[in-house]
């Protein structure tokens, strides 16, 4: 998969992508990760890349040339289209069904504004998804942008190891995890649940499936509405819902 | 604000933390950004900071004593105690209510972790909030502290110039943002909407506005119903619902 990140702010990404799961991903050419100062592409002298709006008010509108020169010019590698996201507050939401969708692209193009807006004719005429990773606000859509990276990534075949795998398929059950322990036995007077020490594996299955139930529906029970439960698992739903009562 | 974040990758924070905005608000003193590794708070010989889960499974765990000792480390600096934040997939949804609240405070400290689980007892004894910036799964907690930090330091006084608080008070409406256009008002055959060339504010004013109703009307209608709407702006969505039918 190719990455390429059209920003104003490249050195951003550095640390990023040389780092960890990322880093390691980049250099085993399972990914190739890219970060591109767009106003390279502008062709005014000063390499102007924003102006003031139209129709007045405060801020400055990113300027539609230098996006579309510097897409255009990464898009010439690709032989099929490549996906072009535009991280804004206003996009859809990223969610892990978006990261799994996004796994299968050959080449992803970003493009991160920085405090300032878009012109429209980018958004209409250049890009195939708005993204958005919350309902919050940031200085620019870098930070955003590695979010998503990191997420599609880690996805590609070859770049987790199994002993990571492992972790988060706990992710893929859609609950939220069960409590982990590990050594010492005892920490500070708390101690790791007996159950943890007993050895008896089949009831520390239940234990855990019961603990990730009940966190999850402590913490995030809209979660449980769009699962799979047995029926052994409504029936600890039950005996929770009646214990809150 | 101070600002600690124990990971064990403080090399990706480097590009972020000296660039653009949150670089300047570094340099200024309005906030002070530090990335530490807590790797180096093991006292095991190895500097071990993850050991197997107890009860069998997959993945790893990470330790209790090297974050408790980090924390607690930064935490002599602080008078008045300080926010304990673990960023985690089972952590309360992050908002921009909560960056608010949190850019209030002296003191953050971030644990972010990596692949790995958090032993109980950390999550149990040692942090004040749990957050979490989405549903996705990434390969770790730094690019979420990354957005947290960005989300909160923008907001401390004197970090955004009058220029961009222009920009991102068109949030505080709660409305996504209505399109934005700039020069030139003519790009490969595409126009600026005429409105905007008019000079007549009251009418790009209402423009904007109703602009503004309709995308989030489309992309985000769940925005709208957390809105105190004028009866002008329930005119033009009462409109819309029926132009749609």
């Amino acid at each position: 998969m190719k990455v390429d990140v059209l920003t104003l702010f490249p050195e951003m990404f550095t640390g990023v992508f040389e780092s960890s799961i990322l880093g390691k991903a980049n250099e085993k050419g399972i990914v190739s990760l890219n970060a591109i100062n767009f106003r390279d592409f502008s062709l005014s002298k000063h390499h102007t890349v924003d102006d003031t709006p139209y129709g007045g008010g405060g801020g400055m509108v990113l300027k539609p040339e230098p996006i579309f020169a510097a897409v255009e010019h990464v898009m010439t590698s690709s032989v099929n289209p490549p996906r072009v996201i535009l991280m804004c507050p206003q996009g859809e939401t990223f969610t892990q069904k978006k990261a799994e969708e996004l796994s299968k692209e050959e080449h992803i193009i970003f493009i991160c504004g920085h405090y300032e807006g878009y012109d429209e004719r980018i958004r209409e005429h250049l890009v195939t998804d708005e993204l958005s990773v919350g309902d919050y606000v940031l200085t620019g859509g870098e930070i955003p942008a590695m979010t998503v990276i990191d997420a599609v990534v880690r996805l590609l075949p070859g770049v987790l190891g199994n002993q990571m795998s492992a972790v988060t398929d706990s992710f893929s059950t859609g609950l939220l995890e069960y409590p982990h322990y590990t050594r010492p036995a005892e920490f500070r007077g708390w101690k790791v649940p007996d159950m943890l020490l007993s050895g008896h594996h089949a009831n520390i299955e239940v234990w855990r499936r019961q603990q990730a139930l009940k966190r999850t529906f402590t913490r995030r029970p809209d979660l449980l509405d769009k699962l799979q439960l047995t029926d052994q698992d409504k029936k600890y739903l039950r005996e929770l819902r009646n214990n809150k009562q």
